[in-house]
């Protein structure tokens, strides 16, 4: 079972634009239990395209992405078609397609609209609810130990019109050919605190076991965390995904915050809504990347209540209280400093918790005792105030990143205790 | 010519992370007058890497990402070395580089670590800033026409490590080894406020003879933004080029709010810094991220002395002095609470500007008249208050980058009216 993916456009090579669909097609199909063995991108121009398409050859399907558009530069749908040696004719269902869409818009159609309704001889035409090119499904000769299986399938480079064709209409397809898919299963633990190595000295030898019946371990570094994936295949896969997760759980305990497509802010955010608690923040450093964080999750509002962007001395002063003698004394960046920030933030907004930071970003700043990437950071709440020290030597955005996961993840532990706690307030 | 990009990671082909290599590495060669031939993704196991190198083969140049690290699915310099008949040893200078790196963040080194010093005999070390895996340049064997001329350059996986060490590294090895570059030349306009269509209705025409001459113009509609691109190559790139950015400029004077990788807040600080115009900033929707994006500006604590994130009615009053009757009578999605605001964070912070935005993120809390989308922003100097009302019908997130984009632009034509204003304050 091959499966190919071929992105083309000039943008593409030019550096000018993302190219989403990889992830996206590669994450449906794994999904679907199936494996992309190799993603492509190349130039729209005709060599490119062709010469992409006879190198997946034989293949059991490929999908091709872009140049089904209008303009001169949508060469895809002519140069497949010659390649495969089918003339193209006018689909009258495409063109009443396109004549409606602008009709709709209250548009004229441009002439050059017209030649998305050529089609291939053969060729199965995918409807585009949202836009004028329509999806193109073909056969491919392929080995003559497997007739008729390979498949070539066309569509359109705009993600919001790619992505329903191909869930509503190309997923049904493919479990139609391919109906005897391997069980996969994929598992992804979020952790944040410890690096990818020591992550492997903790869990390796415990899973060793389960290796040998065929789990697959990956390690993503990712900014502020790492990713610990695992996948299986067949009908034994999500037993050994299971097992594989209980021995990560109790070897990396409360280092794991989520799972697959989770993020801290989130998880904050739905651990505090659950149990009603409010939430302060004030941020020197970080300059508002923990609020935007967890204003990013919907209903944040119900959680955070008030943050603080106290980026001078003065607005440490004068918004959150700090004492003049405590920043002259210990300087902005210090344990003192932060749980005054804490405390104050705390008290000003009438909230549950408080979170504080302060550090230096650089690249200026810095000094022998404080050098750029020293960070502090509080919290408070009914009982205590509590101080963290961490040293994240970054460029500027990063060190911000590195120090807004670290502050939520010092809230996420608390709030967790407090909710895992007996009732007493 | 030929250069190709060679994508390696498993977690690539499951689709659980977007490949951010491809329009990194594309952009960087071509702004060297580089065009990749081909970019390819492969699972990072044995077979899928080495057969990639090789279809790639004969090549002047290969970009391999990915794969370089210390945890048991680090395949690619093992198996790179293997195919080029190349022995590892080990590197002294990378093994200190790496007990260096973790006894700088007084950090344990993981024994296992110490793959990363293995090197194919005869590869160039590229030394890694940012992290524990070093770049390595090996020789390949290419057409006998050709000889000496292939390159295969290894690079590690993280973006924070891979972009600095191809800017400082790579860049040098590549312009020396390819002299003959035909002049390439690309100018990024950044605009805000206009649709890419209206853009184009405005500059077109005008352009036509320098496209006649072989300019090429790009449009690129980003969030919030559309990036107007013109390229030229030859002799009269540059000319070409200088005459297009004149037009522009007169067709569309404020709308351009910078060039090539400016951004709209690197703008306002810079401005307001040599200026000595100080800033306050009070958010509600947008959460922090419009002072997130301010402070990620180095020296932005020149500028910004304050941020409220007032997420809650409780806060706007409490903290910038909204008053109720006011909350009450035009709701908190209002110009006259947006002006309230601003007036109050300048007051509060006491500096020369404030700029508030209080908008419906949604998903939730829209109504009939005021729908999730709608945003009032606000600015407030010395002599007046301004308010302004926008509509960003997006998800929460986009909504967000819009509305601080909005903000953004808002302060920035204020500001340049300000500096360009006679010496009156």
């Amino acid at each position: 079972m091959k499966i190919e993916i071929i992105n083309t456009g000039a943008e593409l090579m030019l550096g000018r634009i993302l190219n989403s669909h990889q992830q996206w097609l590669c994450r449906q199909l794994a999904d679907l239990g199936l494996t992309v063995a190799r993603q492509v991108a190349v130039d729209d121009s005709g060599p490119a395209i062709v010469q992409a398409v006879r190198d997946a050859l034989p293949v059991d399907l490929i999908l091709v992405t872009g140049g089904l558009g209008p303009t001169s530069d949508d060469r895809t749908r002519t140069l497949i078609a010659e390649l495969l040696g089918r003339k193209l004719h006018e689909d009258s269902s495409v063109v009443a397609h396109i004549e409606a869409f602008f009709a709709a818009r209250k548009k004229r159609m441009p002439t050059s609209c017209r030649v998305q309704a050529q089609v291939p001889n053969g060729a199965l035409v995918l409807s585009n609810a949202h836009g004028t090119a329509p999806g193109l499904v073909l056969e491919l000769p392929v080995g003559a130990d497997r007739p008729g299986l390979g498949c070539l399938i066309l569509l359109p480079g705009p993600p919001r019109e790619l992505r329903p064709m191909f869930t509503n209409q190309v997923v049904p397809i493919i479990k139609e050919r391919f109906p005897n898919r391997e069980r996969f299963g994929c598992r992804t633990l979020k952790t944040t605190g410890l690096g990818e190595s020591v992550i492997e000295e903790k869990i390796a030898a415990s899973l060793e076991p389960l290796v040998r019946e065929g789990l697959e371990i990956g390690y993503c570094a990712r900014i502020g965390e790492v990713e610990l994936r695992f996948t299986a295949r067949g009908t034994r896969a999500d037993e050994l995904i299971r097992h594989a997760e209980k021995i990560a759980y109790e070897k990396l305990r409360d280092r794991i915050y989520g799972t697959d497509d989770e993020d801290i802010e989130s998880i904050v955010i739905r651990t505090m809504t659950e149990n009603r608690l409010s939430l302060a923040v004030a941020e020197s450093c970080t300059g508002g990347l923990v609020c935007h964080r967890l204003t990013n999750v919907p209903g944040a509002s119900a959680v955070l209540k008030a943050g603080y962007i106290t980026y001078s001395n003065g607005a440490k002063q004068e918004t959150l209280g700090v004492r003049p003698e405590t920043l002259a004394t210990h300087g902005a960046v210090s344990e003192a400093v932060v749980l005054e920030m804490a405390a104050g933030a705390r008290a000003r907004a009438g909230t549950d918790f408080a979170v504080s930071v302060s550090g230096i970003a650089g690249p200026a700043g810095g000094t022998r005792d404080k050098p750029v990437g020293t960070v502090w950071m509080g919290l408070a709440d009914a009982e205590k105030t509590v101080a963290q020290r961490c040293f994240n030597p970054y460029d500027r955005e990063t060190f911000k990143l590195v120090a807004s996961q670290q502050v939520l993840d010092l809230l996420r532990r608390h709030v967790l205790a407090r909710a895992m706690a007996p009732a007493a307030q």
